[in-house]
């Protein structure tokens, strides 16, 4: 999809939630989407395992605050996409039946899919999920050693703001969701659309995919 | 507020919604105080005019992207907050009713808040509640001169990634709500709580509340 293409051509979004996904995975790349959806034709579908409104909050803590998002559709009704966001967040643990909905949808639509991206602890599930056996990818530094154990047979790239292989782009920690998003819109509408968002939202880019000063932090 | 009395006594956030909020200038600051919740004392009140979901989508923007968040009181039901954060975004401008009756409850409701945080064009919510007359405050760069004239008796500072006059902390645009709320938990819960949440998030803040590479932009 070029530029051109984009402005008439719909970009078709879709968002994977689940309880206690982390708020910033999502909305600091859908912040992004949506300023280009002023500029350029984006549809965009919020996906769940129901139309319940999903919450924020990690389900194993009690006392934790969180937000509740309404779902457009459910992982089986889900439209057709181009581009499917994956965010992280306490609730991508265990095996709650919402979480391996997500993994499942993960899976089956993944071949379907122009662009798969992932924010934080997303790319978990997309590790449950198979998809990332054999390719390079990256994830959130504090959870290093919990995200990688789940498949062995991914490349993890430990010192990486985010890293794209083929056509799936992983990003690091939460507000790396926002440099992941711009490096995305960059490659996909060129770089004058991406500078307009990143001013837009006053937003000073990391534009370096290996810059990581989070990765020392954790003996990375 | 100190850090040992926020681990006990709670802190109350209020967040005021209305249709065309912007995503980020929410969920920045939502962010870092929802990961806050998990080791400290917080309640969570989001406020609109009514309990209908209150979409992101710009009212005046026919083909733009939303997502809709669920508020957990209204305006008129608004439990006793600590913490008023009022976001900015496209649906601040006009007269609709869900945007007086934001006005009317951030007038109403200032002198009995302990601090009022806004991001971007939210000041201009607060600066038509007249609640900003003989203060200093800034706001989104790129809205300068519409969110100015809204309050002659403002002393807007142009170039300021945040702004702090007695209680009152405005922030300049959308991502900058990480930076002023990051600053606020710092001066209340102390740095090294601010610290573990921006590492947390993978976030590298802007501790200088004068570094603002976005006024140069717009010639401010």
């Amino acid at each position: 999809m070029t530029e051109s293409e984009g402005k008439s051509t719909p970009l078709r979004v879709g968002v994977v939630l689940f309880p206690g996904f982390q708020a910033l995975d999502v909305f600091g790349p859908l912040d992004c989407i949506n300023v280009l959806s002023w500029s350029h034709n984006v549809t965009m579908a919020l996906l769940s395992s129901t139309l319940e409104p999903v919450t924020t909050k990690p389900p194993a803590f009690a006392n934790a605050m969180g937000q509740s998002v309404v779902p457009t559709h459910t992982f089986a009704t889900a439209p057709s996409l181009d581009l499917l966001l994956v965010p992280g967040g306490l609730g991508t643990r265990g095996s709650s039946p919402a979480i391996e909905e997500a993994i499942s949808y993960i899976k089956n639509v993944y071949p379907q899919l122009k662009y798969l991206v992932t924010v934080c602890t997303g790319s978990g599930l997309a590790a449950r999920a198979g998809i990332l056996d054999g390719k390079c990818a990256t994830t959130n530094k504090m959870a290093w050693a919990e995200i990688t154990a789940l498949a062995v047979n991914v490349d993890w790239v430990p010192r990486a703001r985010w890293v794209v292989d083929g056509n799936i782009w992983t990003s690091s920690g939460v507000s790396a969701g926002i440099d992941v998003i711009l490096a995305w819109i960059e490659k996909v509408y060129g770089s004058e659309v991406a500078r307009k968002i990143s001013n837009s939202i006053e937003y000073t880019r990391h534009e370096d995919p290996s810059h990581d000063p989070f990765a020392g932090l954790h003996g990375l």
